[in-house]
């Protein structure tokens, strides 16, 4: 079998994306032959006594990397961040109830359409004005909504709330592209949810971190499978769980522990993304689409000034083997998704291509 | 990178479960590097060219295999037939329509259950009255409902349909446990869906083959997500797929197709399951829980006559490097679950051992 990687490539995916390349040695061994096992984890039983470890292990360090309180539970399904967005309606509103959101963007324009055919939502602001490219503030969450959802990073545009909103009622965030990119208050939120594809493991998983005593209060009757607290009570094995990605989150998120924990992937994160930042801004030939006070430090979104030097800036940086920065198309131009796992090296390999691709164009 | 298994497993497993060790061995070089693209299968956009193409294998393999007619539709989503469950009375009981069912076990209850959270369903019969031991018959489909749901196979009691229901209401099965084991009629069948971790696939991906022109006639107001005309008209990229759990069901589809389809597979299956079957009925020691007529070809459940021998028993099958043969808590006794990849070898030991345990105990 050959181990080694052929070439080496800059993934700047917007996700599923980069992860820690020790990760990927761990979960190819693991195909092979888990723990000495004889088995391959693909053909073991999910109630099998090492994966109920692994599924334990990942539960525990979801909690210790953001430092939840106590009684919160995690738990891991299918069905992506977009099957949350139907949740989260269905466990939280209460019947005749109400739900208040943000809209910014894509997902939070999923997440509200979801929450439309559950009952009253209202969406207390919107940055569609501008193409979704700034984080709205100065609104007020009313006090009679039964929970206010907002998306934390916005993965399409480029923004990202750098403070999470006040809220009086129960706090939700789909935090799907910078969950564990840097610290939370836990107790803040009812629930804090996302596709692990981004800076936590593979598609295929999706984590629910939530207060437990927030729900069973809607009476609603509900299908178990989309029913939350049946999930945590059954400690995320009412039916078989994804073990696969969850196994890989479990070994991501012992990276993120290993490497110091969200504080020094917050740093890390910053680094990263003063470099490309600059880079956007001292170089006349690009420029930013996002508000610089909402700029994401995940997605850096930009477009070079004149449209007509994009094939020829596409070709040097797929030379310099970046791959994955075209921008998603509903804002053109490129994205630079900087996850966790992005190494500052790759950044670096950008900015060298942006400004040796400047130069050339003076 | 240690390659090779450290020691022989008979992997009994009822699921997840055995797959082809080629697979696993294909599986492992795509998390190092999906075929010399320098990036792990774990770090590719599920929108890049290399993955559209994995799905659309898949999507095709499964067609093929089954011989489905062409124009339905194949979608790989999370969730676990669990989900399929819920998804099942939503998309295909009309709103004040009515469903129909057979209990045959703990899954084909729980599904039941979740069309009762939907509507009027009607349980047309049941084996309940002899814990699940049998296959009901002679039970008629009334032609007003909606739609007839049954369970092809019960991994747990360890029964099949050797023969399937005939219905003039649309015919939906739940062929987790079966399916690719035997042709199947696809055409019998508005929607056939299970979960991958049997014969398709690792834990993660559930797939739903069926006839597009059945679905959206309800007059339900459907959640995206829960609706599988949408899932089919974006061919299984409504939202991100659990990708690695596609990749891997399409490699065991492409072994299954090698080794000659599901006609050669039930052969196979046939030949494991005489061998083992004709033990338990051979040695006085053993007895079969299910009902000869019904017994699954997937899963052998029996028990000893002398419950106090079991310790002994285990003793001998654990040495022999067979693994995963304890029955399920509702039956007792032992189960050996016999899926495609599991080879007769496998199936030969453990009979070896049953008898050898025979002549001790004589």
């Amino acid at each position: 079998m050959n181990v080694a990687t052929t070439k080496k490539v800059h993934n700047y995916s917007a996700g599923p994306c980069i992860l820690p390349q020790e990760v990927f040695q761990q979960a190819a061994q693991a195909i092979l032959d888990f723990e000495g096992s004889g088995l391959s984890i693909l053909e073991m039983s999910h109630r099998s006594k090492p994966f109920e470890a692994v599924m334990a292990k990942a539960q525990g360090l979801v909690k210790e990397l953001l430092g939840a309180p106590e009684h919160y539970q995690v738990v891991f399904l299918g069905g992506g961040a977009s099957l949350g967005f139907h949740m989260v309606p269905l466990n939280y509103m209460k019947v005749g109830g109400k739900s208040a959101y943000v809209n910014t963007g894509e997902w939070a324009t999923r997440a509200i359409k979801e929450s439309k055919l559950v009952g009253d939502t209202q969406v207390l602001a919107s940055s569609e004005d501008k193409n979704f490219s700034y984080i709205p503030k100065g609104f007020q969450v009313p006090a009679d909504v039964d929970y206010f959802h907002f998306t934390s990073n916005n993965t399409i545009f480029g923004t990202q709330y750098k403070q999470f909103p006040k809220s009086a009622a129960p706090l939700i965030c789909d935090m799907s592209s910078d969950i564990f990119s840097r610290p939370v208050n836990v107790s803040d939120f009812a629930l804090i949810y996302g596709g692990a594809q981004k800076n936590m493991g593979p598609a295929g998983a999706t984590v629910y971190l939530f207060d437990p005593e927030r729900l069973g209060h809607t009476g609603r009757k509900l299908s178990p499978m989309l029913d939350l607290k049946n999930h945590g009570s059954k400690e995320s094995m009412y039916n078989t769980p994804p073990v696969y990605a969850v196994y890989v989150s479990m070994l991501t998120l012992e990276w993120i522990k290993k490497m110091g924990g969200v504080q020094a992937m917050e740093r890390r994160n910053a680094e990263k993304a003063a470099l490309l930042y600059n880079a956007i801004d001292r170089l006349p030939l690009f420029n930013g689409t996002a508000a610089v006070e909402d700029r994401s430090v995940m997605n850096a979104t930009f477009v070079l000034n004149d449209a007509a030097l994009e094939p020829a800036f596409d070709a040097l940086w797929k030379e310099a083997g970046i791959s994955g920065i075209r921008g998603h198309r509903s804002v053109g131009g490129y994205r630079a998704s900087m996850y966790n796992a992005l190494p500052i090296e790759s950044v670096q390999v950008l900015v060298d291509v942006m400004e040796h691709f400047a130069q050339k164009n003076a």
